[in-house]
């Protein structure tokens, strides 16, 4: 008897026979699970949450009844390696239970920041109030602070919430006092006597992970970074999923609001904790994010922008109370978030868009953002356009046969021999024995098994071609085993299939012809240099990017890594309010195409289905395709 | 055995024998306990809370074990008619179970509304998205908003709140809604098609009373006036016994917040009942208040303004998210609260100069608004000035003998005749038997006894003079009996006691030293008319308030009752925008003098102590005194 087993969130399928334990079978199938005991049931570290299929399993063991707390056990929490399977069920695998610690990406750029936050501390002194001088306290503070500094003005208000303290504080700092303003206009804090220290935060939530960076504002510096996944990855890898679970469900709104909002707040008090400062002096957030996360960040019913015409609620940037929201920083600061551009390209293209800064070039770039949604924006100072394209998780390894995240044991490097056909792999981590194929290495193999003429233009594996790498799988169909069985660390050869090979075609015959559609709209056949944001950007080699046809032919030194642009852009944003003007505009500025709505959409992606495609020049690997083509 | 009983929030005291049930008891000292069962301990009627001494009170009986909830026995409620006293007891008697409900003055003025309210309804159709036109909701609405209404501009906001719902509202509606704004700059609320609803309620929340007004924002018209005790009358009858509490006990301001917010809770819903209508169309609420119970609602520590140089947190108008503040209108509906003058001069005062308008008059008035507190203004459009006079609640009939609320029973007119002495005494209440004086009688009575030459302008009883009315006290004291026990419906003497003398003199020469320093600080040395404003400055005969000395002399016809002027201003500002900028002017126009610090503040208050001064001239009734003296 066999049963299927899915594993959330990397998306790893097996089908297993009766009886084995989720520990055994995730081992089997590369999904890491952290079981530092080895599976003797002493550790407890290997706790996974059955999401479907509870009654699928053997009852729970006495190990399991000590190790798991009774919230747990009704939660459907089980020990992996007590667990034994006795029919299909889906695995959530939390990421504190996962030994696979994802690679953060430390950004290259240095970028120039002008520092002019939003947060203005002022420190303040005033005369005690008398029987002459009855003013109130807020106009005696007010008072004085525009005395002090000059660059105020009378208008400045209070939060409601900072009045309550405020006649205490003021008797407390023995009527001298630190203000903090909110864009010289709103006291949103109070402190007695001298307090310098302000902090904000800048938050890029992502679909599968969301980054944080707690930056001091007086000096613009990042103190500290983390990063963590995205809770809501346990109903489903993208934001489809992801919105179909808000309309499926009741409460399902909420429930994944407040995940997103917990998840925030786990960061703040992890990045606080980590440089010893209190929540209460973190006075400002920015946050960035797909117009999906943006959505549900905010509580705001998600459902008419996942389907056409694919509406956004509001797309303009908004300030909101972090009480509102409650996200746990000074309790009457703000979160700042980027304006939404249009449908599904969202803040974070925005905040792409504000780091790069494309419009400010001569130049025509095309900024390509790769995540589980790809974005793309193409223009100049005289004009931008942006769209979105549905590549799916492809190319972030997921949905592929041997696919990970980028975390030890993957392969995120191939060359393949053009004599021999043997393959050369680069695993990350030291010393690792392979566990799979994150989004790089796949692009590499899919490229050098094209270089090698293993797989003709179409994609399908050369017939003609035969070398002991290239078997027939389980599933009947022709693949290509990177590493035998005996050098992994799952137990079983690691392959490239015909349908993960498919499964690129399609990722990147979506960028293609959104880039493509753009260019025919803007009226430009080339473009003079690409920018690739996001983590994954870093990571791919340009030219197997390009040998694939990723994105229009350029030479391959103006094509450049952006690192997590839309994190510094959040950055940026949080540092320097101009940045934020800047946003808006940008927004307003950068003209959205619907292009899967165009006309000729089909077309332009059937022609870029090709290997790089099938009616484009390549000029800067002229010579690469030479090769190829000389082979066959 | 003899026990001190008191009942709040009467503040009455009295001295019983061991045995006696609570509601026999109150029945002797003339509190109002509801009974329709006649003390069979049947109808449940009579519960009473025990604030203190709840150990000296005989046990439990079986009716009331019947008649009680356990949350009520653990929060030591009792019904008055078998809870048997057995030693010193405070006892507080709840609103509902109070028979004498209060009479709530109807307004005689039928003042001229501008109407212009801050909250405006706009219908509002759009067309649907398409794939072409992927503005999002909120643009949508506002460009199709800035269409249709030209006077609109394109700053127009949305609350976070109303942002929630909107797309299904809009979709809900079949992009047909009605958007609310406030001060047409913020959507506050977007409800599906045609709503035409939209109310608003002014609140005057008064040291003793809280009333209500809720209006149609479309036509101005008060649709139903409400009002209820302030729930906090058991921590005390004034202020400075709201303040203390606030400072001596641990959590003392939370609590009394959230009573007060409570009580307006309670008002909302009892004027929504009423009408039929949601509190969801309750769009914005406008309060008024004293500066202590500005405060308290606010949850603004009020300690500071409890004592010199009484220092209060925010003087300027504020407008609070209800939901900040707890209140249960629209979710995003804003709280507006009117300016603060200075120290004990608070919004209440404001409000009242705005239905006044003192400021736009040529003529010197003299605006006296006696509540528990009484607060002056003088002055008119060259110059406005401002104090409050520690008065105490004498003159709202607390604190004496026989003084009570005006309720039924209460007796509010007295008249004696010079040649027999006898009283004719007028109760509140058809053919009901007195159970005690208000504070009108009150005035009249020490007027009438003053006039009948029985006191002299010392506020001495007259020694020379005999009558069965004049008899000695139970402490020994000459009093005056107003009603024979025989025909109370107390069973017992109702009087007039030198001590009750002594307070009105008190609280008449806090009143009349106040008007005098501001009159020589304004360089005037009559007034050209008084406006009388507080529910209790309708009641009071004109005459004998000149007689005894309230304020200084002024002709009878230009001395008038403006009823709750407080509440109406309350209403104008609810009703009229324009009225919110007056407020914010005249809060700053008006000149506030803390007359108790100036340095010939005792003199005057001596001199005011006297019947009706010891030393000003009262030319307009000098024909009155002219008869006293030549009786003496």
């Amino acid at each position: 008897m066999q049963y299927n087993v899915i594993f959330q969130p990397s998306g790893r399928r097996c089908e297993v026979s009766q009886g084995k334990t989720i520990l055994q079978v995730s081992r089997e199938s590369g999904v890491d699970i952290e079981a530092p005991c080895g599976g003797a049931g002493t550790c407890g570290k290997c706790k996974v949450k059955v999401e479907a299929g509870f009654c699928n399993l053997a009852p729970l063991t006495g190990q399991e009844k000590r190790m798991l707390t009774p919230e747990e056990m009704v939660d459907h929490f089980r020990l992996a390696c007590c667990a034994k399977i006795e029919g299909d069920v889906l695995v959530f695998v939390p990421e504190q239970s996962s030994s696979a610690k994802q690679v953060i990406l430390e950004t290259a750029s240095e970028r120039q920041v002008n520092l002019n936050p939003a947060i203005k501390k002022y420190v303040v002194e005033m005369e005690k109030p008398t029987l002459e001088d009855y003013r109130d306290d807020f106009r005696r503070l007010k008072d004085a602070l525009i005395r002090s500094y000059s660059h105020l003005n009378a208008d400045i208000g209070i939060d409601y919430n900072v009045l309550l303290t405020l006649p205490d504080t003021l008797r407390k700092g023995k009527w001298k006092v630190t203000v903090t303003l909110w864009q010289d206009t709103e006291m949103i804090a109070v402190e007695p006597g001298l307090v310098e220290n302000a902090y904000g935060i800048a938050v890029d939530i992502g679909t599968t992970t969301i980054a944080a960076y707690l930056c001091d504002l007086a000096t613009g510096k990042v103190l500290k970074s983390d990063s963590m996944m995205n809770s809501q990855v346990r109903y489903g890898d993208d934001v489809i999923s992801r919105i179909s679970h808000c309309m499926m469900h009741d409460g399902g709104l909420d429930r994944m609001h407040q995940m997103i909002i917990d998840d925030i707040n786990a960061l703040i008090l992890r990045l606080a904790q980590a440089v010893a400062i209190s929540n209460e002096n973190i006075y400002e957030m920015v946050l960035v994010f797909n117009t999906a996360m943006h959505h549900i960040t905010l509580n705001i019913d998600p459902r008419y922008m996942g389907s056409a015409p694919f509406t956004s609620a509001i797309r303009m940037p908004m300030n909101i109370k972090a009480r509102d929201l409650g996200i746990k920083i000074a309790k009457s600061g703000n979160i700042h978030c980027l304006p939404v551009e249009a449908g599904f390209v969202g803040a974070d293209n925005v905040s792409v868009l504000i780091a790069e800064e494309p419009y400010k070039q001569e130049k025509m770039m095309l900024v390509i953002d790769i995540g589980t949604n790809g974005e793309i924006a193409l223009g100049n100072e005289d004009c931008m356009m942006s769209t979105s394209c549905a590549t799916g998780p492809a190319l972030e390894g997921a949905q592929i046969k041997h696919g990970m995240r980028a975390a030890p044991g993957a392969i995120e490097r191939v060359k393949i021999n053009r004599a021999t056909y043997e393959p050369e792999c680069k695993v990350i981590g030291e010393k690792m024995d392979a566990r799979g194929i994150c989004g790089s290495g796949i692009i590499d193999a899919v490229a050098e098994l094209f270089k090698a003429g293993m797989i003709l233009a179409d994609g399908r594996f050369n017939k003609k071609l035969t070398s002991p790498r290239l078997q027939k799988g389980a599933d009947g169909k022709q693949e290509y085993v990177l590493v035998w069985a005996g050098q992994t660390a799952i137990g079983q050869d690691i392959t490239i299939t015909q349908k993960d090979i498919r499964a690129v075609q399609l990722a990147k015959a979506a960028l293609y012809a959104g880039a493509k559609i753009l260019m025919k709209k803007r009226g430009v056949n080339k473009v003079d240099g690409v920018t690739l944001a996001g983590a994954f950007g870093s990571y791919i080699n340009k030219e197997s990017a390009l040998v694939i046809g990723m994105f229009p032919d350029c030479a391959l030194e103006s094509i450049t890594a952006a690192g997590n642009a839309a994190g510094e852009g959040a950055k940026l944003a949080l540092l320097d309010t101009n940045k934020r003007l800047e946003a808006k505009e940008v927004a307003a500025f950068v003209q959205f195409v619907e292009t899967a709505a165009e006309a000729d959409f089909q077309t332009h992606f059937y022609d870029a289905m090709c290997f790089p495609h099938a009616k484009d020049a390549f000029p800067h690997i002229q010579q690469i395709l030479d090769g190829i083509s000389a082979r066959s």
